[in-house]
């Protein structure tokens, strides 16, 4: 077995039940189970169940408030500061993301930065969630171990840093970007080093210059940046504005979530959702946007490339194939989670 | 000769003079004049100074509306859409940024969408706008040219899409980030052509995807996204944010400014403002940024490389040094517009 598929309800319940047999609150650990799963129908594994052993030892090493009080500080109509008070990444982020999605409704547009929280998983998963209100989302993080030097140095000071966008469209699936401003995110590392696969020359380099493919020596080098200089100073950017304006970790206060499980991260993200209505008649902007994803995608492709993709497209099949095949999760994860149920006794041990 | 310099002051006067000369409004003359220079100052001399003799030829061909009625639709305390009225690209930003500036002194943050505009030049001149107001810009734009395909394809739909942030330090120069989605801007392989310098290899592909370094030869070939995909994405978020939200041109309908010097373009921009102290206190963000950018800069480089530079460090250096030594105008240039100062018989004929 390389991977077991399970129903989507099936891993959320399961999630759910480890989380709460970790007295994690009834509530959130239904959103962690929603949002965790939400991130492998992404695709985005490296953020999905596969985090569930490291978040429950984690919660066992005293690394998270499971009592936290999530509230809003210096409130404006259109913005807030969240302290997350070490709360879940996964329900902090979601309480700021309603929060935004209320002020966008009445003001228009909100921006939510958010300090006190934790590692909330995929960047496009949080995004999406102005979609279903007709919105356009965009996330921002300061992640939570630093794997890439400033462009041209050594020392590790920077994260994966991602930033995601959503935006809808009409008949067609809406446009979701979700990108680390690193070739890759260390969880796709991660996951190749589970899988035993090699990684592609471009995403990791040893601190002597060379190119860095075998993805279980992952610490013995660093993820480089997209497009040189430009994708180090949007990674600057991104934590500037998710880790320094919030007041939250950035630099050499980055805390290693896959090492240290019990000093509170202070993670910082930001969350901004936007009516397009106040600028455009929405279906005049939805009509729009099919027309010029349509133009894209049936433009004439490379000679031997080709299909011409819309981000967010091959999203929209994945998940409805994984809704209809199940969830796919790697064979070394089963093990783990199996390992959990037995320990927890619970009374599904995802057996086949 | 390969360049002269001439005083900041002196060229801002001379654009002024041609633009007065060319029936455009004085006060309109003086705000391109500046931005432009401005340009210049930043370094990216593909939007600076250079542009005059096409921007003539524009007004010339009538692609221009020297009488423009620029103003806000759609009107909120935070947004706007700002109708340029076929305006020039320059004074319609500012007028856009002018606009964020103010409601996010009364409102926190303001997001200005713009349409029938025009090119406007360096993106990092007009997001560096609200700094001086303690304040943190962020500009992206749907940019005036075609000359890239989608990834995977050869159909040249996209444009160089810029996106500029600015973040206020303390003691420190601040963050400025002036990025094409492209590894290079076209403004950059023209500035190469004319100076008859190779590309290096990633900037441009031919149409049959081999390498191409010969910047007179940009016409047979295409740019390249940075990061591949992930620049793609991040373009297509900003054609669609730039210029469908705000109903200006994105994808074929695209303008070629280079080409076409009598169609309005239609530009689209977005302008964003905001106020740190709506996150945390003014003094004390500026004090971390400080520190952030010091333990960036001072983290060990890598063997043979470094200094570690900072986005936007090398700028305020350069700024300085030019007001000091003058602004460099390429050969090509000079010739260009001493042409245009005899036939306008202006009283500076740029002689050296």
């Amino acid at each position: 077995m390389s991977e077991i598929r399970y129903p989507v309800e099936r891993l959320e319940n399961f999630i759910h039940a480890v989380l709460a047999a970790h007295d994690v609150l009834d509530d959130h650990a239904r959103i962690c189970a929603v949002r965790m799963i939400e991130a492998d129908l992404h695709g985005m594994h490296g953020h999905g169940i596969f985090r569930l052993p490291p978040y429950c030892r984690r919660i066992r090493e005293g690394g998270y408030n499971l009592r936290p009080d999530i509230r809003a500080e210096r409130e404006t109509h259109v913005s807030a500061l969240v302290d997350g008070d070490n709360g879940f990444g996964q329900v902090v982020v979601t309480f700021a993301a309603e929060l935004a999605i209320q002020k966008a409704r009445e003001s228009g547009l909100a921006w939510i930065g958010i300090h006190h929280g934790n590692h909330a998983g995929a960047a496009g998963v949080y995004a999406a969630l102005p979609l279903a209100h007709d919105m356009i989302g965009m996330y921002m993080a300061v992640a939570n171990a630093n794997h890439m030097p400033p462009w041209g140095g050594v020392d590790m000071l920077l994260s994966t840093n991602p930033i995601a966008y959503a935006i809808p469209a009409g008949e067609e699936p809406p446009f979701v970007l979700d990108m680390a401003t690193t070739e890759t995110s260390y969880g796709k590392v991660k996951v190749y080093a589970q899988e035993g696969r090699p990684m592609p020359e471009g995403w990791m380099m040893t601190k002597d210059g060379k190119p860095l493919t075998d993805a279980s020596r992952a610490e013995e080098g660093f993820l480089l940046p997209i497009g040189g200089h430009k994708g180090y100073g949007l990674n600057m950017m991104i934590g500037a504005l998710a880790g320094v304006l919030n007041g939250a970790a950035f630099g050499s206060d980055v805390i290693d979530f896959n090492k240290d499980f019990k000093t509170p991260t202070n993670t910082g993200q930001v969350f901004f959702a936007m009516r397009p209505d106040i600028f455009r008649d929405l279906d005049e902007f939805k009509t729009e946007m099919d027309l010029r994803i349509r133009e894209i995608r049936n433009s004439a492709p490379m000679e031997g490339g080709g299909p011409i993709r819309i981000p967010g497209e091959n999203l929209a099949r994945r998940k409805e194939q994984m809704r209809r095949d199940g969830v796919p999760v790697a064979a070394p994860v089963v093990v783990q989670l199996r390992g959990l149920a037995e320990e927890l006794d619970l009374e599904d041990k995802l057996a086949d």
